[in-house]
């Protein structure tokens, strides 16, 4: 078997995951050529994960496929995007057949779960790490940005914040198997269906990567307001309070990154609207506060004091 | 001087380059926004450079930020596509002021000169790498293919290749400077005007990076279609000729990649088309061979045994 890259794009990417009439050409020319439909725009984000920074070393192939698209198409989930294409760029230090194999299952099969075409990429020798480039569409003039956050808004969060961080906390543990917070962490869900519906009722969203607080924060200076969180209504999942204590599952929902779930504003004139859309897509979506006009965020609730918060949120470097 | 990625995002690479009214949403948010014109197709492509793989360990940050630049956007050259946006995802083990600082002002001079604006990116730590994501425009039915090249076309090169593979020969020797060698390799030209003007000439293309004879392989699989070469025209500079002898120079040129030179074929009847395109460009063009039914390439001339075709173009494992 030839070990060179056009061999092994052949053998493991070139024909997988879903295929779409928008793709005018897929892999294996110098571009691929795509034709956006009129009347929307392009959403575009890039995402690079590194082994031992972003995922532990030696994590397998499946893993680092779930983690890395979850990052990226989660982006496009905060701006209300409906995903469009994604391009790979996988460095790897040997050819490893068995890794790729479980790796091209795995982004082949999200691929058509959230019906997204790979439409090109890239294949080199090197220190191993994975950037995905994302795109998406929105009706022109309807993708929610960070920056339209009003004063009176309440804001939301889906899921349950903290979760991967518990997850990735748990894989130094042997024996004890929490497997919803491992999935949390290993298996993050995109949350696309929400963004969509989220175009005509958010006015601010965001996804949570570097942790609720840090990208809170990040979408509070954007819009130049500030907000009031009430802690206690952070939901926490039965299994996280199996796992821990309830203020350092609320730390952790407060300061562990990983999650990809959305943080969003909404008028509270939308508020029956989003109940409707969390019951119609199926995920838990929660209302943890307001927005105020002074800038910062102010965490309510008797159990603040307990809280671990000296890390508010993942830093890159 | 925070060293977190936000900080360093907003120091270097925030507001660089070239603004376009195409950018509804710069960089930023969870996505940028950007808005495709009516009629047009979209060229994607993704590249990934690696420290002590694709440049030399230590690089300058305009060396890399130049040979990743002209990897990415010589593939819309490649497709004959205007360029349009592009996402820069950078890997660097630890923050170094100096080197960002020249890499994002040489990231901006290009962006600037090709007219090409950042619109998102991605900063981590890790071993150095950067991909560069890059989109462009196409008239809808326009984007110059490998796949096109027919029997009877010629086949054209631009430029002088191999000259970069030289350069990086000289790199290694002190004392002895062919800059204009060194140039190809430090600071290869994106053949952009070339390739907007073969749209409505060529049958197919590919740019050179991976070699000569490997990329012209590439083209004529894809056009299923094979190749007469007719080596002792491929041209040759003065200083090439400087640097070493006439059948390690055409060696260089046949198999040295880096180039990033177009390889093109197009109808007879083009060809005076095609030679005013390179006078209208100042771009060298040569027309080196013409396309046969049988497959594979044959090399014409008395000195192809002479030459040293063992490597026959860059190998990526």
């Amino acid at each position: 078997m030839a070990d060179d890259e056009f061999a092994i794009i052949d053998q493991y990417f070139a024909t997988i995951g879903w295929q779409s009439d928008s793709v005018v050409l897929g892999p294996g020319d110098d571009c691929a050529v795509l034709a956006v439909p009129d009347g929307f725009e392009l959403c575009v984000s890039t995402d690079t994960l590194v082994s031992g920074i972003h995922f532990p070393e030696g994590s397998d192939g499946d893993v680092v496929a779930r983690r890395s698209f979850a990052a990226a198409v989660s982006d496009l989930a905060a701006m209300g995007a409906t995903p469009y294409t994604f391009t790979g760029a996988l460095t790897m230090p040997v050819v490893d057949h068995s890794w790729l194999s479980t790796f091209s299952e795995e982004l082949s099969r999200l691929s058509v779960e959230f019906k997204i075409p790979l439409v090109g990429g890239n294949l080199t020798r090197g220190p191993m790490s994975l950037t995905i480039t994302v795109m998406g569409l929105t009706p022109a003039g309807q993708a929610i940005k960070r920056s339209g956050a009003r004063e009176g808004d309440d804001v939301y969060v889906t899921g349950y914040p903290g979760e991967a961080g518990a997850g990735l906390l748990l894989l130094d543990k042997a024996g004890k198997r929490l497997n919803s917070l491992l999935d949390a962490y290993q298996s993050p869900q995109p949350r696309i269906e929400v963004g969509e519906g989220l175009r005509t009722l958010a006015s601010a969203a965001i996804d949570v990567s570097d942790g609720l607080f840090a990208d809170l924060a990040h979408l509070l200076d954007s819009s130049g307001v500030g907000a009031e969180i009430d802690v206690e209504k952070i939901p926490l999942s039965a299994e996280m309070l199996e796992f821990t204590s309830r203020d350092k599952a609320l730390s952790l929902a407060l300061t562990a990154g990983d999650d990809y779930e959305l943080c969003f504003c909404a008028c509270s004139s939308n508020k029956a609207e989003v109940e409707k859309l969390g019951q119609s897509t199926g995920v838990k979506i929660t209302r943890i506060g307001f927005i105020v006009m002074k800038q910062g965020i102010r965490l309510l609730g008797d159990i603040v004091d307990k809280l671990d918060l000296a890390k508010k949120g993942y830093q890159h470097f």
